[in-house]
């Protein structure tokens, strides 16, 4: 290959991308949708023009993290942190309710007379590891619609971007538990510690950067390159740090990066750079990175009856369990679907749950095409279902923005102590 | 190394290129030369707590080519045209100077009892190639020096941007000239009739995508996302072609991109934005790339002094061949002064020569070491003369902008025809 096919594989995502957003936007569905289906059909799913690059992961990545990051400068922390107590029950019941739903699936599939796996570890612990794949959320598909929409600053966005960062957590909590029982070097104990430490960490990080910048900010002169650079670095610092010291995921610290940024309300000028930065580069790339890895393999008919229950049980587990967390909270009935569907889309976050599972022999490798599946089918299914629920004219009445109704579910969760 | 260090390396070009580029400024300096030296202070050179990854090179390389579309979608096509000639004289006389200087120096160094050398080729051959080595001219740097200066849309910064293109046109028939003596597989006919067949691709290419976007934007409204994706394909497209097709540089095909872009008189919502990608990620990874590239090898004092008076050949050479050329087309003695020194800096370029030339015989291996030499002091030395020659108060009259007074390079040359 040659040494400068990377700028060809470059024009052609940007092209790709853009071409199939446009398409995918005049049938009504959100341009990422086309995004997605671009990396599919040039990747070795269809095509086969393109397959992923460490230059194409690396730029993918800081992709999301902006992505992650800007979605963190949007957010109003007072906000977030008043209806911090609903997002984590939205997280636990959207948690909860697809690990039982997976292992009921795989439950009845994972026989030898149905499917036999190859996995070292007991067939309860396949089968609880298949719920957990389930547990995964990729919300950066979900933040792309709601900005493409102009919803992602309403309760029910904020509520999704609270309970996917939860989800994150408790995501790690369960698969490091669920590795500890098949892997003995992996301490569950050790990996609390080090979640609680992260972000003891970042409001410390976030404090210092806070009080530095605003008085830099007000010393240097507005609106400065230096300033959006500073910024860039802060990100790029948080995020690595969440993955290489903390294991937590590094969209983790970009959005809390971009949360601490939002507080010192300079982040206008900001964050229309990162806007520039990422869609001219990064994010076309992000998307087409996630079509690129899906590979279909060869399933036979038991495989593929597997895989369409299994998607099923995905979607439907993910909006029940976060719609009834939604619901508790004392969302409205609409708002708690949006919430639910925002949840859907399963993106990268569960095939890295999934190869991580194969290597330590929870999932059986004739699991993996399945696993594929769902995550295909829920990622691109998840900006279509968000447009639909978002565009249901009877409750627009009921939208509630971060200016009129916002922390809505906390404020319900005080009415219901009080009652 | 950790998967995610990339983020971290990231994070400290950023940071370092930026206090460097500060720094540097605080001394009246320009910000570049900081860039340059912190991949330097951050490479191999000096502390080593970094070197040049496959990502860095990637991102570096899309970087120059984005300096070089934004130069040229800055530079006005018809005083280009215009000051063709012009622009042509300069680059011979900036080519044939500092092969004549190379020569000399290495005729002096290059015998059993001053430099051994360790290539296959005739002493001859391999003095010719010394020579060949200081032709080469990275431009690159002075386009951004004269951008952070605001001179590059003066008659001598469009003389020095048409004389680097063709120096580096200049540049590859030359490398083909004597690598094909060297190696026999390289036939310089064929390399000829590339570059002419790349222009004429170019033109075409050109032409059609005028065409398009000019109907395209009007039909689709202004100013929208997919306007500068559109433009970034077409600059990466020619820029790869260029390279993989016809053997010619790939910032070239990126310039005439440029070139193309600006015709349209669309260019100014999209130069904004590449404005933008270019400072919050990719110049400051390019130029902190040029300077991981540099390993300082240990060296005699025979060797030492060869590196030192190359330098000051190298330097001297190219102001006074680039600056004989400007003469000879009338500009002014400052313009032809500035003019020369814009071409001084070798950068990645000469680089990228030398170790062609090693690979094929041509370029002993104990001759990299000055030829490293070389291409750092010309680099950041290049910025600092600039700036020098451009602050001169003396002469700020004689400035001749876009605006009043281009192309008289071109107008002299037709009083000249007329005497």
């Amino acid at each position: 290959m040659s040494e400068y096919r990377f700028l060809f594989e470059l024009a052609l995502i940007l092209l790709s991308t853009k071409l199939f957003g446009l398409a995918t936007k005049k049938f009504n569905m959100p341009q990422v949708v086309g995004a997605l289906l671009a990396g599919v059909i040039l990747g070795p799913a269809v095509l086969g023009v393109m397959s992923e690059t460490s230059f194409i992961t690396e730029v993918a990545e800081i992709g999301v993290i902006v992505l992650m990051f800007c979605a963190g400068m949007e957010t109003d922390v007072n906000e977030l942190k008043r209806s911090g107590a609903a997002s984590c029950l939205i997280a636990v019941a959207g948690v909860v309710v697809p690990i039982i739903g997976g292992f009921g699936v795989a439950y009845f599939f994972n026989k030898p007379d149905m499917i036999a796996s190859d996995a070292a570890s007991s067939i309860f612990l396949q089968n609880i590891f298949i719920g957990i794949i389930l547990t995964a959320t990729s919300v950066s598909i979900t933040v792309e619609t709601l900005k493409e929409i102009g919803k992602l600053k309403t309760a029910s966005g904020n509520a999704i971007l609270g309970a996917a960062i939860i989800d994150d957590i408790l995501g790690i909590i369960a698969l490091t538990v669920i590795t500890s029982m098949a892997d003995s070097s992996v301490k569950i104990g050790v990996v609390l510690v080090k979640i609680v430490a992260f972000f003891a960490v970042a409001a410390v990080a976030g404090f210092l950067f806070y009080k530095f910048y605003v008085s830099w900010f007000e010393r240097s002169g507005k609106g400065m390159h230096r300033h959006s650079i500073v910024v860039f670095v802060f990100c790029l610092l948080m995020s690595y740090i969440a993955e290489e010291f903390f294991g937590v995921a590094d969209i983790t610290g970009a959005f809390i990066a971009g949360l601490i940024v939002s507080c010192t309300h300079k982040e206008k000028y900001v964050s229309a750079k990162f806007d520039t930065l990422s869609y001219l580069l990064l994010s076309p790339v992000f998307f087409a990175s996630i079509g690129l890895k899906v590979e279909l393999p060869k399933m036979n008919l038991t495989l593929v009856t597997f895989a369409v229950v299994l998607t099923v049980v995905a979607i439907l587990t993910k909006v029940v369990g976060c719609g009834i967390g939604s619901l508790l909270c004392k969302y409205e009935m609409m708002d708690s679907i949006r919430i639910g569907v925002g949840m859907v889309s399963r993106g990268e976050v569960a095939l890295i749950v999934a190869s991580k599972g194969a290597a330590v022999g929870l999932l059986g490798s004739n699991f993996l095409g399945p696993v594929v599946i769902v995550v295909l089918i829920t990622t691109i299914i998840t900006p279509i279902l968000l447009k639909i629920v978002y565009r249901d004219g009877k409750h627009e009445i009921q939208e509630k923005t971060v200016e009129n109704g916002f922390g809505q579910g906390f404020e319900r969760l005080d009415d219901l102590r009080r009652k």
